[in-house]
């Protein structure tokens, strides 16, 4: 039987496989998406829910005159198997290979570039409006998962596009399994019912004509608030016809039949119209459909047991602040944390089980979480905000206004900075250094190792104002941990020619720790980077130049006196970190140098002010020119 | 008669009024927030508008014990009357006075400190969960305005409150006259119906009794969905219901009766519980009652007519950017206009008007707007937002992520830059050129006049990306204007020791404008500050230093060719720019000049990395040490 998903060349070439044969396709579908995630790691769950659903869009949708917008994004797998990249879909998240995301850069089937959630909605009402005004007639379709909705952007969006009354289509992808019990019944009913062609002739054709007068446009809202008040009663989540939005289903996600029933209906309905769709997470893969969080985004597996093929043995930075948070706690009952829809990915499963009360999931909605924080902090608690580099971006006012003008001593816990492998330019935590340090009254500190993030959080407890550390995602080298000690007083700072420091130093405000002493080149980074610097340094020594080496620790307030020291017994300071070079750590200790006339040449080793699409770390960290070879050539340049 | 007003001289001393006078108590408000506010400017119409419902809320809570939490900020005045702030009145908004908005270091029965929009629901959040884990019972009580619900944070805020289903009282504080008719007839029955005794009472107790066993959970839920369908036939906006709150009202706000019943009642209900006041903005003062949008934000005006003290006749930035985009949108039916509920103050009041269908004030709703723009990037407009500094740190994911990531051709017009005076630290523009020029592809401009000002909009449009055009509040110093060229070609660039330039460049991509060449020493300054700029060069001169100009035009990217070229022929390059100084222009400029080892020596004048409180536009600029003899100063300092 020859494979139904090898013949589907170009866009819209599905539209030509008999419906008979769609379970077949998704079938295909799935295996593919099976192969290649168990293969290259990705997100697994979502795109195995969403296989109906993409094949229906993509026999109603034309591409790419009509524009269909996927909410975060890491569901479109089915999508790029249908719109010609069958062939590239084996590259996937691979360097050179295809996105995990949409790309417009990729295809003109990609309507827009997502990755962050929430923001679909928003692109949907400017692609309908920019329609309307040029007088064209495309179809405009935005995928949103129910996750996606407790985002505040998206009920910005909807208000929007109630009140605008454009023609767009929302698809809720509600994979809530504890929601799926609600198909069927009553609702199911009355879905099918309103979708029928008949009821929405009528509601058309009587708005239309009653709006033609001005006594006709307010009986025909009269008539509308009778007909809602009487359909409220039967329908439960009448919210979004609240908004001002048409409400179709909830409809079966894994029956395209139905689903294409429901999108045909909405095309005849003007302005917004929202169609629930109930899909489940993991469907078809049993590993999946029983712990779909653990297959969200998973490193490569083995099919036939589910189990990851490799298991790091070193820790992660994200379970060494998992571990710390709950000791710490343990101490402090002051202490809170607050994520949003993070908890697993930032460690805080431990936390979350040993002290639920005092742990605050508020889904996707950043902003909240962050003045949700401030709040607490403002009566006398210690939050500590759990949340990625890149999705911190979006509380950027938050962290500014709600916490920094009021000096708070909220702690944000920033994982995945620097570099983050395989999702690609949405992903990356590589602007945290620069927006946070130019941020009034802000500590900024990135650890070197899991013993210095431990040691961190401690100090941070002890600022009064607000704190973050940042730490990539990844295990820490193990090789390299400053030895623990179990007084936090301070121990002697590590001086003279050693591969490993042989103390621990206690964290002061605006301390750099110096670990080698050498002459004429002094080198200051910042982040887990000891064995790079190690690296570097062998291989300076190899040609007889002896640097100086210090871990800074502090992006802000960063080490002046340090730095100021170094003038005179040396000639060039070089700085490395794993963020964009504008408005850096390295760049601040530049413009000072600068500044302050200080005989000492800066030579910033940052990553370029650019973004910086998928691959694995590795390949990143040299794309980055941050690997040890290009860091020792770049100072061999200087001298 | 004694006056009412100067008998409260601390926190709660208003309980001790009687009610048959709080009427005129009130009026008492009225007249000193009138006397003030028409001396020092300020917030008019909404602080009018809120007289009732601050005596209310004051006769309600007991401070500091009790948290209020007022949303924006600007609406405060009575309750700094009512907390013994009474003297320090008449020094509203005055260098060294007392702030427009709640500041907790000025009172500790100043929650929070708020300035911007839709903050203050997840503020309650976070202290009522601090007040719960505490074991204290304080209340909580955020006001926020209709307009600030439009913020998707408050939705988030919301959501959360609903589920949580800890005690907070939100007062949603109705203002919009639209809406006023509502009050009365059966929802305003209704409204107290709900408010009895007698139905709170049963509410809790069956719930209560209910809950105790888990056939009662689910039988509790079932009656109340029940009780719910029926209520929605009856009582419009049951929006906040469905969120998970209790909803009251509406409640007329302007009768401090009824909403301390209100309050009251609310207090007897658990979880959040939201109290729909309706208040009139501008109410007592005929003037802000017919035109509120005109006494929002008002400058020194006369009691009796209502006009403005002082007019300027040099037009403002705003009313420059104004017409040029009428002008340019005449010429161009691409571009479109995007505000967040600040189409007056961002000066699209000509191009609404004119064209309506293209311009799009989507609420206070950051966020949303930049997305929305990016959406018709996409599709082939050339969307302008329009929006203050401040507020655009609200959207700075959705530029960095919507529009840098897919580098769409959005034009940020972005009002009230660098210093805005009066409202203190919330609303300064000091962070742009820091966050727009770590963002890649991201070009960022300032025009030194408002000639300048037009032709980078005009510039803006020939890129294939985002820019970003930054100007301040105030007016241009019509002394300093380039002469005008009808063509777009280049004139030769202005040289040789002038007072003013001669002629118009054109803008051309990193290029600065050379207005003065001398020797030894160079001035690149960013934005409007020719005049300053010439009275340092005057003060120079008198000591024999020549320096040479140049306006540097582009923040990012910045001349670096200029800049080399005065390498050898210039000692020292001193940039000047109205930002803090952390990440931006002039630390660009440092750091360069030090990465490129450049015989050049940088002085980076900037505002200091620090929140700036309220003061006049002069005394902040002397604050920043951004006046000419201080710059001057700095400047013989180097040499």
């Amino acid at each position: 039987m020859a494979e139904l998903l090898s013949s589907i060349k170009k866009p819209n070439d599905v539209k030509a496989i008999p419906e008979e044969k769609l379970p077949r396709l998704a079938a295909e579908i799935r295996k593919e998406i099976l192969l290649t995630v168990s293969k290259n790691g990705g997100h697994l769950a979502s795109n195995l829910g969403a296989v109906e659903l993409t094949i229906a869009l993509h026999r109603f949708l034309t591409f790419p005159e009509d524009k269909l917008i996927w909410d975060v994004g890491h569901q479109c797998y089915t999508h790029k198997l249908l719109t010609g990249r069958r062939e590239a879909f084996a590259s996937l998240r691979r360097e050179g290979g295809i996105s995990g995301f949409p790309k417009r850069e990729e295809s003109e089937c990609d309507a827009f570039d997502t990755g962050h959630s929430s923001t679909s909605l928003s692109v949907a009402a400017g692609m309908a409006m920019a329609r309307d005004l040029k007088g064209q007639k495309n179809k405009v379709v935005a995928v949103i998962g129910d996750g996606s909705l407790s985002g505040g952007m998206a009920y910005e969006a909807l208000n929007n596009i109630g009140r605008f009354g454009t023609n767009v289509i929302v698809v809720l992808n509600d994979n809530e399994m504890s929601i799926s019990k609600n198909v069927g019944g009553i609702a199911n009913y009355l879905g099918h019912l309103r979708m029928t062609q008949g009821y929405l002739n009528l509601k058309n054709s009587v708005e239309r004509n009653l709006n033609r007068t001005n006594i006709g446009g307010a009986l025909a809202k009269k008539i509308k608030k009778t007909k809602d008040s009487i359909r409220q009663i039967m329908i439960p989540g009448d919210f979004f016809e609240e908004m001002g939005l048409t409400y179709f289903g909830p409809v079966d996600g894994h029956n395209v039949a139905e689903i294409t029933m429901a999108l045909q209906a909405a095309a005849k309905v003007r302005g917004g119209v929202l169609i629930h769709v109930i899909t489940r997470k993991g469907k078809g893969y049993s590993f999946a459909e029983a712990e779909p969080s653990r297959f969200h985004g998973v490193e490569p597996f083995k099919l036939a047991t589910g189990k990851v093929r490799e298991v790091s043995t070193a820790p992660s930075y994200t379970s060494i602040f998992g571990k710390t948070i709950v000791d710490l706690a343990m101490r402090r009952p002051d202490i809170v944390c607050v994520t949003a829809a993070m908890a697993g990915g930032t460690g805080l499963a431990e936390f979350a089980a040993d002290y639920p009360g005092r742990c605050f999931d508020v889904g996707i909605a950043e902003e909240h979480a962050v003045t949700f924080a401030a709040g607490m902090a403002a009566s006398g608690l210690r939050p500590v905000v759990c949340i990625y580099s890149t999705f911190l971006q979006r509380a950027y006012d938050q962290v500014l206004h709600d916490v920094c003008i009021p000096k708070l001593p909220v702690i944000f816990a920033i994982d995945r900075a620097g570099i983050v492998p395989n999702d690609g330019e949405t992903h990356q935590g590589m602007f945290d250094i620069s927006y946070l340090t130019s941020m009034p009254g802000m500590t900024v500190l990135a650890p070197s190792n899991g013993e210095e993030l431990r040691h961190m959080f401690a100090y941070a407890l002890t600022v009064d104002g607000p704190v973050a550390i940042r730490y990539p995602k990844g295990s820490q080298d193990s090789d390299y941990v400053y030895e623990t000690v179990v007084s936090e007083e301070k121990t002697p700072v590590a001086k003279g020619r050693r591969k490993t420091c042989d103390g621990y130093a206690k964290i002061i405000t605006g301390q750099c720790l110096e670990i080698l002493r050498g002459e004429e080149i002094a080198i200051s980074f910042l982040g887990p980077m000891r064995s790079t610097i190690d690296s570097v340094t062998g291989m300076l020594e190899a040609d007889g130049i002896h640097p100086t080496v210090a871990d800074a620790r502090f992006a802000a307030p960063f080490d002046k006196d340090w730095i100021r020291g170094l003038a005179g017994t040396h000639r060039v300071l070089v700085t490395v970190e794993e963020g964009v070079t504008a408005g850096g750590y390295g760049e601040a200790v530049a413009a000072w140098v600068e500044e302050q006339n200080l005989p000492l040449r800066v030579a910033v080793i940052a990553a370029p002010n650019a973004f910086l699409a998928h691959g694995s770390r590795e390949e990143l960290i040299r794309r980055c020119g941050l690997h040890a070879e290009a860091i020792a050539a770049r100072i061999r340049g200087l001298l």
